[in-house]
């Protein structure tokens, strides 16, 4: 049997949806998933007795999906299970996102789970290169691109910025640890210097587990990107979720930004 | 004669009370110096006919001073003798900073003009490696200060980049167009995700021509530092400028934040 361990966000809906029989839907303490009820609410510091319990219930794969933040630790708290995975736990929360993802994984592979990955079940979320919907990205928004995705690419190896946004050639905002929405917000209300327009590029940093925080684009990616007065969004071919990619291609559509597919960083 | 060509900030004030006789005052048109009068106001559309100016007064030697942002330009106003440079111009509105201000400091020797930097005439404002005033740097802060040097460092070949923020390990800001005054601005309403506390660390990029545009810390960094709940800031030591350096130990020292150089990129 499949657990999924939910996030928020609309992905693991999605993903239940697909996955055949309905998964067991477990989620992290405060981070309750938008739509699923989960059977199983549990915290970092009980991790151990949570493998243990969905062993027993005859869970044999895992799936992640949805955004999972940072939680808080209390030491207190820590059980008997968890305790020798503490040294694993403490070093994935002081790494950047994909090192903690990565070594969650690891924690879960090596109590015999196998994890799968949120594109098996919605692999028609990935969407190939090039424009998608009526409005092309222009020559001058390939270059913003492109200039976007080198530093998308510098900053990949020290695990940090899955988005980026340029406008005419100048870089006005790096996500950091705050996530593309509120990276997107806060050119709402932009400084003089920044330029009109311009384009947001997604891309999983070069040699990230695509089996955990793929990057996702959704409607509040596109509202907010309007919003901002962006051009249109770029994403890395087939390693960016577009929740659900009609929609996101209608909607689109309708606001006048482009929706374009770019070469992966890797 | 030397003419100062004096952006905003205190620094285009600093360096004419510095520099023996007083300068010839040239500010951009639209940026007026905040201390200084300009006895000339130029525009880039103009910018040839200003260097004539500037030869006619006895002017040998020019200086640039002060934060001079990108500007907008009137095909309609470019005059006669500016309209040889205007390839090189656009060249520079097209490029990075440090691209834009290389640019324009080669067509100031190319109209045989010696360009000096501020720090020849406010060397004092330059600190060296350590901590200085009362708060050190703990190991966290070293940490932490030493990622914001990593993504600052893989940045710097793409011309972006003079300043980071991070703490407890996780890249919380990074400075793009808008500048370091708005990103610390841009944390005082955070994200939950970003972690409390954390450096700001500046530093030049690794082979920036530091005549022009070299990064500043002064009283407004240090209060906007202060309101975002930082713990102190880094410098590149000798590489940034520190107005002025007793005010600036003193405001650091009441705020309780650290000052502390660390080794500069390059």
């Amino acid at each position: 049997m499949l657990a999924l361990i939910a996030g928020q966000g609309a992905l693991p809906t999605r993903v239940a949806a697909r996955c055949g029989r309905w998964p067991l839907v477990a989620a992290l303490d405060g981070f309750p998933p938008d739509e699923l009820l989960p059977e199983i609410t549990f915290r970092l510091e009980t991790l151990g007795t949570l493998l243990q319990s969905l062993a027993k219930a005859g869970v044999t794969e895992v799936c992640f999906a949805g955004a999972i933040h940072r939680p808080t630790m209390d030491p207190n708290l820590i059980d008997q299970a968890t305790a020798p995975l503490m040294p694993k736990i403490l070093e994935a929360l002081r790494d950047g996102d994909d090192g903690a993802l990565a070594i969650v994984i690891r924690v879960f592979e090596a109590a015999g789970f196998s994890v799968r990955a949120p594109s098996e079940f919605v692999g028609d979320f990935l969407l190939a290169g090039g424009d998608h919907g009526k409005v092309a990205a222009d020559a001058s928004a390939l270059r913003d691109i492109a200039r976007a995705r080198d530093v998308l690419a510098a900053l990949s190896p020290l695990d940090v910025g899955q988005g980026c946004v340029v406008a005419q050639g100048q870089v006005v905002a790096i996500e950091a640890v705050a996530g593309t929405d509120w990276m997107l917000h806060s050119l709402q209300n932009p400084s003089p210097r920044v330029p009109k327009g311009g384009v947001l590029v997604k891309a999983p940093k070069a040699g990230q587990d695509l089996r955990a925080d793929m990057p996702a684009i959704g409607p509040d990616t596109l509202a907010t990107a309007f919003k901002a007065g962006l051009q249109g969004i770029a994403f890395a071919a087939h390693q960016v979720m577009v929740l659900d990619p009609d929609d996101a291609i209608a909607q689109a559509n309708s606001a006048g930004l482009f929706l374009h597919g770019m070469d992966p960083l890797s």
